[in-house]
């Protein structure tokens, strides 16, 4: 890519930062920018920092939010009685366009995995145990991904909650063992949500 | 991708108006700008604005410059002899990755296409034949793309230089027919550029 000018290679560089792009994307990329229009450029600039600035975590339960708490913690209209334990906001993402789920969650941000020094600390678990101890919380559904470290969170949780009043649910293994959540389809996960079972 | 905070969802539309980019990709280049620190974003957004404000057409051959006069043109060891037009930046940036050519260029900024009101003036080839006549220019190397209308080109850039006293060649055909020059390795190249012939 030596033959464009820096600031271009600049871009390529920047570009080919992202997971997934190569430096033949980048370069695809790099020659939209140049071709779109400068209002169209500063908005996507804008956007991005945008992003950065106002996004933060709900101080509830660590979703993405654009304010103190989040969409889901301000709806009044959820059910604040049971909390769905995710690992990341794209599950999240994706439970919510199942229609499946009128609770509120707890998004971990993580799953154990003590190799990577990912502990209960990391996870906000404790903040998950005060919430359920303070707003009388009936029903804990861990919705991990099916893996070994997700079912082991999900394992660690109930143990955790185990003194509480709470029932801890898992999501119904009826998404595919060793899949993500985020490819998961609507129905499936809407049906993996009905079907939810004792840990 | 409703469960997102607004100004995600706005990245995420954003990132998708880039071609070849989905919304899947899209929602996972929105999350990288979510993990990466606020400086790193920032600089990308001024990379983006960097090249709106700063990548101008070179005033002599129309490649991309950030001065009147690109990286090639202000080079005092090309040859000025010999001009080598490309259909796009692209094509110039494959034949100088090939180290196969040390003259100077001539971007049409794309291909004679009657059909999409593209004609000779559309193409400066006023200014190549300018070019030919002021600096007395001995071989002007046809490198559009091997497709029909490249083919078409190159035979309206004969005729147009026709009187003058310069040798018109084109690149050889060691490039696959039907091909696009960005996608060529570079030791074809260089044969092209090394057995190319008058048209």
């Amino acid at each position: 890519m030596t033959g464009y000018p820096l600031p271009i290679r600049r871009l390529i560089g920047e570009f080919s930062k992202f997971p997934g792009i190569g430096e033949k994307t980048a370069a695809r990329l790099a020659a939209f920018v140049l071709q779109s229009s400068t209002p169209d450029m500063e908005r996507l600039a804008e956007t991005i920092l945008e992003v950065k600035k106002k996004i933060t975590l709900c101080r509830v339960c660590y979703n993405l939010a654009e304010q103190d708490l989040c969409d889901i913690c301000r709806d009044a209209s959820r059910d604040r009685g049971i909390i769905c334990v995710v690992e990341d906001t794209d599950s999240l993402v994706a439970i919510e366009e199942s229609g499946g789920f009128k609770g509120t969650y707890h998004v971990l941000h993580g799953v154990l995995s003590p190799a990577d020094g990912i502990g209960p600390e990391q996870l906000h678990l404790a903040d998950l145990a005060r919430r359920v101890k303070d707003d009388g919380v009936r029903e804990v559904l861990v919705a991990t991904n099916p893996s070994v470290q997700g079912e082991t969170t999900a394992l660690l949780i109930k143990r955790l909650l185990n003194e509480m009043d709470v029932t801890v649910t898992r999501i119904a293994l009826g998404v595919p063992l060793g899949g993500n959540l985020k490819y998961i389809d609507k129905m499936t996960m809407a049906k993996a949500i009905e079907f939810r079972r004792g840990v």
